[in-house]
């Protein structure tokens, strides 16, 4: 991190413990692309054998590292991952393209692997030529140095993060132990579609890349697609989850609905959903964590549109930010998202205090009820459409003075 | 207007000299709906036959006196105007359309007008049930007061605006002298999907209400639907053109394509967009006024997104704020909006200092050039697409702190 700016409010009291995977090796180190003494440049090798599942943003001008990413997908090999903060590559032509091919030709060649099992992932500044040299020069090093951490890996991708993102989970299939291991970067620029910042997840269960990809693809609509901080959507979001294969099942798993992947998938989802969350309390000058939760609508879609929507507005933020129950701006929220709703059907409470029921205040609702709740670190709002069966969640901080003064002058 | 916080620093030197339009009689007094000693409630007559044009939210959760509004606009005539500040009677189920009633009853039968000839509109705190005694005690008086000034009815719509709002234009027509005057109000919750805020115009020149309707939408989609303060979208943004027949014209109007009608659309964009500007000029805390310019896009749908994105983007907003010209900011709202764009085809320039060119930064930029433009108080933002031949502009204001600190407690 650039310990520019106080750790978040709602930050989590440490760094979990995570233990190692066994083939992965962990290289963290400073190679001065742009911070002055902060890891910067991250390694991560992985065996032969390891798959991949690859999910990125959906901007149409994202950076040279996601056009890489997208292009090398489908094959669902990996070897090694390569990430740097400080600069994103993004918006840098042909030259920033080329900074990936060299990168990647020279880990493939020292690493003696194929050139499309090499990931490579950017964050930072948008739009300054990234130094390859640096990078380049790094890489040696990297390959032999010994072993870092999770934490210092973590740490090298933060950029304006306030603290440190990582989260396991472990799950037992015939009688074997795995683990899931994720670690995570993102504070501002957080409106993912598809994707979100830069989230890496590691297991040590062997799945095809198939499965992976349809697992990652369910997993990041649920957790990464349901967050925002800005609505702002990053260049170069990226979300890579590895499964390597160094502890081999009896029997592999080979279609998605065998029976061991239900408990695999649920670990997947808390692993993906809590870096998700971190992420929105490491949200630019948050000071509240806020739950949105849209219930008994048409459809998921239509609830989802309808969460994203209050979780967007600036106005509803503000309130939330000065303590205010000012529900009138949750009704504009949910009439600005466009999608036909029956204003007299709904219901709003927060932090289960009934506000409005089917269109209109609740009889003896008083201001105090919900202003007093609103004092908490954490903001529920419960949105009943009466619409139909369907519910989303979709998780925001607040805006507060603390995100202008941060983004008034980052580069600077 | 409340008063509560300082006026604009982009705020016009003085509110315009608007001179009386034959037949109108202006009413503004105090009713004491919220505000303490400000003018909030005004009654605007006119006399019979005027026509008129309506343009409101999209939103799905508009306001009563919207949703009244949208089910007379067809009739197209209008004898009086009734529009009240402090509580927008939105979000107030069968009892704040029963308000709307009440009310619009109540002044037909004092002026012995038809009730679909009466248009109601009411601004401020949203989910409040609005005190109809108030507002039916007070019509008596307005009827018989003596008439008030354009600025005295421009005051009393107005809500957190820190000035009052006003423009007008003139224009020759078989050689007689014709007016258009506009008044409106708007700070926050400032992105309107068809219809803004409040603003009404009100014209000398005799035009049927299917022509009125045709010009007033055409000019709205290149004002109000052209500005953006916060991203919100209002439950009561109401757009109101009327057209005496006090001045009739030799051979009257019945065409849209009537030459006649070239130099009156010319005058009413002005006015509009004059309106539009200044609601911008007062976006709550803004320190500078943005022109967003997509030029050579596929299409003014495709320009006006792209446009609207970059002028949606908190980030790009706050670092106009912060004054910093971080264009890494405006490639990712470029990129974020959904619509394709070849990056490379794309070139930014900020108060006419070039940045990139076809996808990369120009080769002797210094960051010094564009850092010494962004003092200005007058950002403008060029971005040339590079795909085809529609062009479009966006108007919007930057994201400051005063913005957290009007909106963190604006009802308290």
């Amino acid at each position: 991190m650039t310990q520019k700016f106080k750790k978040s409010p709602l930050a989590p009291k440490s760094f979990p413990n995570l233990p190692n995977i066994k083939g992965i090796k962990l290289s963290a180190t400073h190679s001065g692309i742009r911070y002055k003494d902060k890891l910067d440049l991250s390694l991560i090798t992985m065996p032969d054998k390891t798959n991949v599942a690859c999910v990125v943003t959906k901007s149409t001008t994202p950076s040279a590292p996601v056009i890489w990413c997208k292009k090398i997908k489908n094959i669902g090999k990996a070897r090694a991952l390569l990430v740097n903060s400080g600069n994103a590559n993004a918006h840098t032509g042909k030259k920033g393209l080329k900074a990936v091919k060299d990168t990647v030709e020279y880990v493939a060649k020292n690493l003696e692997c194929k050139r499309n099992e090499v990931y490579v992932c950017s964050t930072g500044v948008i739009g300054e030529f990234l130094n390859t040299n640096k990078i380049i020069s790094s890489i040696p090093n990297l390959i032999e140095q010994k072993e870092s951490s999770w934490k210092e890996v973590a740490e090298s991708i933060c950029t304006t993060d306030t603290f440190i993102k990582g989260a396991r989970e472990n799950c037992s299939i015939n009688n074997i132990n795995y683990k899931i291991i994720g670690i995570a970067k993102g504070s501002g620029m957080i409106f993912p579609k598809m994707g979100t910042m830069l989230a890496f997840i590691f297991t040590d269960l062997p799945l095809p890349s198939k499965i992976l990809n349809n697992l990652l693809k369910e997993s990041v609509e649920k957790s990464f697609n349901s967050i925002t901080v800005d609505g702002d959507t990053s260049t170069s979001d990226t979300c890579l989850l590895f499964s390597l294969n160094s502890k081999p099942l009896n029997k592999s798993i080979k279609f998605i609905g065998d029976k061991r992947i239900k408990l695999f998938r649920k670990s997947l989802d808390n692993v993906l959903q809590s870096l998700a969350q971190q992420i929105v309390c490491d949200g630019e000058g948050a000071s509240k964590f806020i739950t949105v939760n849209v219930n008994s609508a048409k459809s998921y879609k239509n609830a989802k549109e309808i969460a994203l929507s209050v979780a967007n507005s600036s106005l509803v933020k503000t309130a939330i930010a000065g303590e205010d129950p000012n529900w009138g701006r949750i009704i504009m929220a949910i009439g600005k998202q466009g999608s036909s709703v029956i204003q007299d059907n709904i219901s709003i409470s927060i932090n289960k205090v009934k506000i409005t029921h089917k269109g209109t205040l609740v009889n003896n609702y008083k201001e105090e009820f919900a202003a007093k709740k609103m004092k908490s670190k954490n903001i529920e709002i419960d949105i009943n459409i009466g619409a139909g069966k369907e519910n989303a969640t979709v998780w925001t901080c607040d805006l507060t003075k603390e995100y202008i003064n941060i983004n008034a002058d980052y580069r600077s």
